[in-house]
């Protein structure tokens, strides 16, 4: 007989809504506690969802003793005190990407996980992608020998508004932390060197506010494969999210999903619906996957897919590409 | 404020299960009971979904006083009798296709439900696929300018067991009649005339049963239009479902659905997944769509999307194509 | 060491100038004379090519006895007298399709050739296609079992003019009959039975000279199978060449040729190249290869891949089709 | 009126055979002499081509008055000497890629071609490619507005044998020297920086040759564009070549040509052919059309599709990628 588990979720924005209704798709779970520090226009939808409280304080939701596990889908800088805390009230913790913007502070968070023995699965969403998650099957299997070379292309549709840019950490913490993870997962094995090229070529308030808009990073693996990343702020046909993975016998490749597959002919050509929107359209299978292996890890005991430990290397790589593009020459990853 | 729509479901099977697993996502419906003449593997499956009552005797719903709709998922043979009873009792009904094997019996069923009042509601699930659905549209709305030629290609995966094929209405009743639908809801117009050629390339058992396995069906539309239809009940590669409208200005095609869309190149060649397995898999949101609607056009009084006279027409093309296929010649529709 | 072989092209219209401009091409070929009623603006042209000669009357060319193989390029209506005194002077034939329109006539012109001991090549130049050569290959392969049913798709982009469609032999004479000679080439089987759907769509003129402009074909082969064409005159994306083969273990397909494979996608969507504009376009390679293949035949006296009676056997197919059209009923071959 | 070309072809190795044959099937246009250093073979082959002579020194060739224009297809450490005693001779040139190893020695050539005012085609044949003309001409045309991100794929079937290896110039002079001139011509702008990755992943006699068989090139560009370009000596599954320009408003991309268009589907997933085996399959139409153009740019007086400054930009290219890789920083572009 599973357990049922009692769940809180930190943050009703955009994210922790998503969470909220993909929790309640399945059996055996409940969400008790969404909290905000605004809650107004919540408790409707909150109570529509079966939702028992819509509070303005998360330390309702940590010490509360009938809370198993908590989504952390508050901003970034609010991560690590929140994880740190519900670690050492020994609630399981789903945490958004970055878990935060400091090594230091990650590495801290890690230790106390650690401590209190509780999971930790960081949002790295797109391993639940059914494409990216068939590949990076396919290299563990073999069946393309060992990786030689692991291009991925991540382009979003446009770019954040220009008040979301200063507290972004930048595109590589913000936009490439989750091909870094992406590259590690497909390729498996570390990143050992990065190499990053960036520029300003969408939109000027990006610069403005110290950051770039595109960008090209190569990877060194330890496995001594190579790797490449192109990022863009914009991409006017859509969300442009493909991976390709060439080895000693094969490569692997995956085209964007598309809304349907009709395609029309007529004079002027052959046309083909656009790409998916954007992340909560594209990886919307991936995002109920992932909540439903969280809840499945908890209630069997299970290993996670993606773990603290995750999170903390794919932003040791973000630094390092940062720091790459700043000083203009490759920089080593130090563990 | 909406209303809450109680619903209950005749007959288990695999069909009436995945009714109810899909009715219990929407908000403001609930599934009250659930009929069958086995009930035995059913009672832990229905608790866990949250339905009160297993029962034996679909009369129990019919005349439960809170049921506002049921849906028909029993054996053909059963449909009339159910549907004339319960629109007597003012249910609205959602019916699996055949209506029934008898077109006076279906004509019946019709007045019936008109002279009641309710809503009728045929399970032709593929109207709410997304490519076809999008093909339908692009054609209502002018986009190829008049259709001239409708293509089917309507393959399943493998025949049915023997045990099924005598009671199964032929091969015209049981399997192209959702083609027959498609292509009138894609042509936008009535099917005048038929002209079926069949064969026997399957297995020995269909023809014993007096059934064929292959046919090709063509028609005649009454907006000058053609279609053809080919139909194998054994495709080995996977269910095969294509449809294709040409037009005075255009071509519109869809592909199948596959499961993901990685492409491995190796020294054999470039290989993709295998399609979709069977209905259940390939029409996952065409049936969580039509569920959505039906419930929509209840709860709000709207125009059904396929309704009985579309249930009618489909049958009285399956007649008439059974009836060409027999005489070795073309068959005008009776209306 | 080979023979060099000395050609007479018979008719200088579009196709006579395209084998002519082709022949040149090969080693140990070279065309001798051209003819036509109109050799005005012949002369500049064929001289540029190495021709020899110009002449009005294609006697000169027939009772040359330098010439080994002739081309018969010219109107259908005088094929087969040509055909008949060309084997008689021990000619070898290459003959554009059809060999006439009356299959008495064919049947004589095959007798003589017969009789002669001379080689006689039918235009079917869709067998040199590339992708339908392959498809070809692998149903004799056995690559997908006994084939059960065959597609194909057969669109022009445009319709001939008007003054073309009374001399043409009408639709499945002078379209269809290539597509009836793939559907042999594919099944390789005879076709028994033939059932046609014809309309009206596309242009007045068609209909007001006795001929229809868009069509479906189905036919019934003497290996069980089923096929099924269907043709328009005017697909206005292109010229639309598709076929398809479903067998008992698989289903062979193939896309219509591009000029490029190069993809556009933009906020509209997707897009890609118009089809090859028409036959001369998407059928060069094939008209090489088929020129190819006949002067090898002669030089090493080989069997030919398309010869005489399957000239004849599309003729008794688009026969009947054109009966079954006109009495509304299916129509069995009669060999 | 147009010309006679009379060409000299220095070196019959496989290169300089296929131009030999290219050219003949062009009007207006004769190969009179072929020189190699080793003629046992050449003899038969020339005649049955129609080729006068075939010669020991090139030297023969570019003293003799006929002479109009020569192909360059010896070894690359022949071709400075060569190319400068032709131009002051008054010939033409068509040169294979590199002009040679040095960029001292190419811009000699330079300077000799410039002076002495003949045309010097460098063999870029990919330019020619109709996939990456019609992205070129996008590009150029403002179909995707600014490119942002320019994407190659370039990867061998397999490795040239050991034996070659020391005397290629290494993978960048060798083999990304095409993709150097791909992107210029692709970005229509100059590369002002370049940073490389290589590694040895595919054979240990490359590695032992001081070679490396996989790269990652990243380039920045006058107009800010970032580039990258994947290698690698041994892709399994054929010759692969693709090309991606990201812009502010869309993205080209192009497939891999294929022999055909064929897909079967089976039990086990849907198949495709094989890319085309090698250059000489792939580029087949390339290399026509770059013949072609050197032949009209000569008889008509016209600029070339690649010139020598082409040569020589790539070569820059070239040696700046090596030097960034040997010293693992990125190395700006001295013009």
């Amino acid at each position: 007989m599973v357990n049922k588990t009692t769940i809180g979720i930190i943050g009703a924005g955009r994210i922790g809504k998503m969470h909220a209704e993909n929790i309640v798709k399945y059996p055996n779970v409940k969400v008790k506690i969404i909290s905000d520090i605004f809650t107004d226009n919540v408790q409707d939808w909150a109570s529509d969802l079966g939702i028992e409280k819509v509070v303005n304080e998360y330390e309702e939701i940590i010490y509360d003793k009938e809370i198993d596990a908590i989504f952390v889908c508050s901003p970034t800088n609010t991560h690590a005190e929140i994880i740190i805390r519900a670690a050492k009230e020994g609630k399981h913790i789903f945490c958004e990407k970055p878990i935060s913007f400091s090594l230091e502070e990650t590495k801290e968070v890690l230790d106390v996980v650690q401590e209190n023995n509780v999971k930790l699965q960081v949002g790295f969403n797109r391993r639940f992608d059914r494409n990216f998650s068939k590949i990076h099957n396919s290299v563990k299997n073999g069946v393309i020998g060992a990786p030689h070379i692991i291009k991925i292309t991540s382009r979003d549709p446009e770019p954040p508004p220009a008040s979301y840019i200063p507290n972004s950490g930048g595109l590589f913490f913000d936009m490439t932390i989750h091909d870094f993870d992406m590259a590690r997962y497909i390729a498996n094995s570390e990143v050992v060197e990065v190499s990053a090229y960036g520029a300003n070529l969408v939109d000027s308030y990006i610069e403005e506010a110290g950051d770039i808009d595109t960008a090209i990073t190569t990877l060194k693996f330890a496995n001594d494969a190579l790797g490449v990343i192109d990022n863009s702020r914009q991409a006017v046909y859509g969300y442009d999210q493909r991976v390709e993975v060439f080895g000693e016998s094969g490569n692997l490749t995956c085209e964007n999903d598309r809304p349907t597959t009709v395609e029309l002919s007529n004079e002027k050509g052959i046309h083909k619906d656009k790409l998916k929107n954007f992340f909560l359209e594209r990886y919307e299978d991936a995002y109920l996957l992932e909540t439903k292996s969280f809840i499945k890890a908890i209630q069997e005991d299970l290993p996670l897919i993606c773990d603290g430990n995750d999170g903390l290397q794919a932003e040791l790589i973000a630094k390092a590409a940062k720091q790459s593009y700043v000083e203009g020459k490759p920089v080593k990853i130090n563990q």
